[in-house]
């Protein structure tokens, strides 16, 4: 144990929060992650920068809003230059290693333009987000030319499961009585095993390598950030036996959604309800197949973490590590007649988030619920605050939570703020909406979530009167909300209007131009008298002294 | 003569729109200067992005506004990885080249970041806010660390002119009756001749540059766009004979001021004026020594442009090069009670715009004059699309003027934007403003001129009924002012909201994200007779051919 600790910050794509059981999850035990809230703080209102993988990614990245970072959807690279807590970790002697998954696209164009070697260590960092990737698998999508082959691809192989694809062939498929392989792409498939063993899965792969790199870096004796990335419980929606059949309709939560839903006249909530992955995930027996193998999914990583948290104990690294855990947005499942995720209800936006340091100064927090009003930007400060690193205020918009790790400081945020483009989706296109006003902002201050949709009325939720979001506000002619969507619009805009871009206002920079000018920038002195009257030294002094440095 | 014609884009620094003939000064005349007006498009209503050098330059070389790259201040480092004209020329095979001033700051936290070699040829260009330095010389400041010494400083030690600073000693002093050199960084002094003669000066030498690199250019054969660049007319105001001697008291254009402006109740506008350079040119005797100084500057320009325009017809460069001539800002030289620039009335924030085209699709729009809304950031599209390279307006936020150039389209725009950050001045100081509030922005339609400045009431002027922007309306009761107010409020925070850093939206981004979204991204399908009929396809063959290409 040190002061300086490691950290390991495992993130699962596409965990609602309320899938655990430390969460409220009545049917969905998760003992492991339980087990970790309980020696950590576990806060309730974690809201990621964008309710999509990639955006919210690289917000976490970065520890920088959307609009800020300017990657607004899955696929649009993040710019060359934009800092990442790799940079920043890095300019400390410190590494931000990746086993798994970043949803990270390349800047090709930004990179020519600096002429980077796409061999250099450079490019690698920088197509990599800022990691050192020591593993990086984003699954293989046949719609996406980002990973076409992984090393999880090549271990199968190694294993015998010989295929031209065996991501999809064996752990992303199941097999019919005939032995013919069904594709977990279809969701109808999604109760079936799915066929590799579970030792072999993606799971429990990316475990074993996260092992791995500890075990590396125990040698190395370089302080670390290694962000443990797991793919699942992410569609394609399947998992392996036994965990494929531990679960039933007898555990499935009725659907957090009303009649009166559907009656909505706001033309983009109901082009998201009108998209296909929400007609589909509306259905009942939909949510009858995906959900049991949704639940399996997440035990499966809980059964995971508990091997990897036992290693941890047992090789002593538990001790010297603070770990994070996290997701990357939620899933409706059918709440709300939507599917995937995508816009702002609770079951999007918000994730589940638990930090447990080992320090002393933490004693005092273990077991703590917090219910203050945290961002996914949070955890790179965070992070930087625990490896030593200096705050970084002209780059970095998330804020170090230590202070709430520590019990020493209430933490107060006024608004959370997530934010999304739909230019790509069938809303864009049933709404006629052109690229750049297909975007919507949600600001929430803990009771009133407001969302601007470019183009269209806001919506607007009270989650103290309608915990469940069910009765939108936006068009409400009550003088209390008209009053508070005009302060939500207000705090949006005031937000908006903030310099996102000036990153390179450093320390250094800023000591130099305040000298600059109180040095009086040497204009508008009529004569020596005037200059020694107003700056207290003679004028010809200054001259040689006054050179450059 | 080609289709594709080079570019000299000829900016001065600190140059008002209203000194030169062809804007009306009656009593100074630049016959050059004109004469390219009346082979070009001369336009009354161009604004640059910030009314100071560093941030204005920083959009005319990238083509986005303030609050896209970030620097907001002068010796604010434009981050790397913001794509510069430069960039884009590369990638097409043409050179942007810079002789003279840019004021430019190399971003050192983020090359060591990306970890450029400072000695390499990337660091080179990104040092240079991406253009290839054939001579850079930003004039030597004493306050300045940015550069010690310059080419030109030893050009002059090379001619006999020997000194620790030649810049200053030569250059930038005049000399009393007993050999003692006396400082043009004090105004007293302006009225002297430097002390160096005309052809040594640094107008000259950079002219001469100019030469040097088009003659080097005709031999390289590539493309090219040359920002020659120069550094007066601004401060230090001294200038060599015989041009100090040529305008006196009876050239000197009555301020544009009242009364009344002093009794303003807006504690920003109040502050400006109780700044030291605002009340020093608010004294007539001031006004009186720097204005024949400045006159004699510009005077002394002109005849080096001659000289240029000249070379360039006798050397057939001519016929074949689009001439830009512009200025980075103005200067209020005492115009409303104020000095030097850093704020929106015309004399600071518009500046002279020429644009000759020698191509005959521009022939019929020789000696024309537009009074079309235009901004600096329109010259690097310009410039592009001249050079025939595609535009890219996921980065570029300025506008081809092609379409007036060569009278083929109506060009309309609705406002300029322009922005200042004076967090480092005596304005903060005084009126104890945080660092993130000390910020203005101005909204321009042609007519009114909104001035929103955070943490104060607005600034308005109707340019309509008060061209000389006398009377601020911007707490003006009228009905009419009041919407006026709200119209631009609005049309600003629309245009703060929009996307400004989402630069990597290339078209081939783009069509793969609609490709993807096209495909359905096999999300939320039950079935394969589900996936046939939304898609068209069967299910199974899109597996395989679906493959990452």
């Amino acid at each position: 144990m040190t002061d300086r600790p490691n950290v390991l910050w495992i993130m699962a794509d596409q965990l609602r929060f309320d899938y655990l059981s430390c969460y409220g999850h009545p049917h969905l035990h998760t003992p492991h992650i339980d087990a970790l809230a309980a020696r950590g703080v576990r806060f309730t209102n974690a809201y990621v920068q964008s309710p999509v993988c990639g955006p919210s990614r690289m917000s976490a990245y970065t520890g920088r809003y959307v609009r800020s970072h300017g990657s607004t959807w899955n696929g649009m690279p993040l710019r060359v230059g934009e800092p990442t807590l790799g940079d920043h970790l890095r300019e400390a002697g410190a590494r931000a290693v990746l086993v798994g998954k970043t949803h990270m696209t390349a800047d090709a164009e930004g990179m020519a333009w600096l002429g980077i070697d796409p061999a250099s260590e450079i490019d690698v960092r920088v197509s990599e987000c800022g990691f050192e990737p020591f593993e990086r698998d984003d699954g293989l999508h046949p719609d996406s030319p980002r990973q076409q082959w992984s090393a999880y691809d090549d271990y199968l192989v190694a294993h015998g499961f010989q295929s031209d694809n065996p991501w999809e062939d064996f752990a992303n498929s199941g097999v019919d009585p005939d032995g013919e392989l069904l594709s977990a792409w279809l969701l109808k498939n999604s109760r079936l095993a799915a066929n590799i063993p579970e030792e072999h899965s993606e799971t429990a792969y990316m475990t074993n390598r996260a092992i791995d790199f500890m075990t590396e870096a125990q040698e190395d004796g370089r302080p670390w950030v290694c962000h443990l990335s797991y793919i699942k419980p992410h569609w394609p929606y399947i998992v392996p036996a036994p965990y494929h059949d531990m679960y039933g309709p007898e555990h499935i939560v009725d659907p957090v959604r009303s009649e009166a839903e559907r009656d909505t006249d706001h033309p983009l909530v109901r082009a998201y309800q009108d998209a296909r992955v929400c007609r589909s995930f509306s259905r009942d027996h939909v949510r009858d197949h995906v959900i049991p193998a949704y639940m399996g999914l997440i035990k499966q990583l809980d059964d995971n973490l508990g091997r990897l948290f036992k290693w941890m104990d047992d090789s002593g690294i538990a001790g010297n590590t603070i770990v994070v855990f996290t997701s990357d947005h939620g899933d409706y499942m059918g709440d709300h007649w939507m599917g995937d995720k995508d816009f702002y209800h609770e079951m999007a936006v918000k994730v589940p988030l638990i930090i447990a340091d080992p320090r002393a100064e933490a004693n005092d927090t273990r077991g703590v619920v917090s219910d203050a009003l945290v961002e996914m930007i949070d955890i790179a400060p965070t992070c930087m605050s625990a490896l030593g690193l200096d705050p970084k205020p002209h780059v970095i918009e998330g804020r170090d939570l230590t202070p709430i790790l520590h019990g020493t400081e209430v933490f107060s945020r006024r608004y959370a703020i997530s934010e999304h483009d739909y230019h790509w989706s069938e809303m864009a296109r049933s709404l006629n909406q052109p690229q750049e006003h297909a975007h919507t902002v949600m600001i929430h201050d803990g009771r009133w979530k407001f969302i601007r949709c470019e183009g269209f009325r806001p919506v607007l939720f009270d989650l103290e009167t309608d915990p469940q979001e069910l009765t939108d506000l936006g068009a409400s002619d009550a003088p209390e909300h008209v009053a508070v969507r005009a302060r939500m619009e207000s705090a949006l805009l005031d937000w908006a209007r903030r310099h996102h871009t000036r990153i390179t206002a450093t320390h250094e920079v800023l000591a130099r131009q305040k000298r600059a000018a109180e040095s009086g920038i040497l204009i508008g002195f009529w004569d020596g008298k005037e200059y020694l009257e107003a700056t207290g030294k003679p004028f010809d002094s200054l001259m040689p002294q006054g050179r450059p440095d």
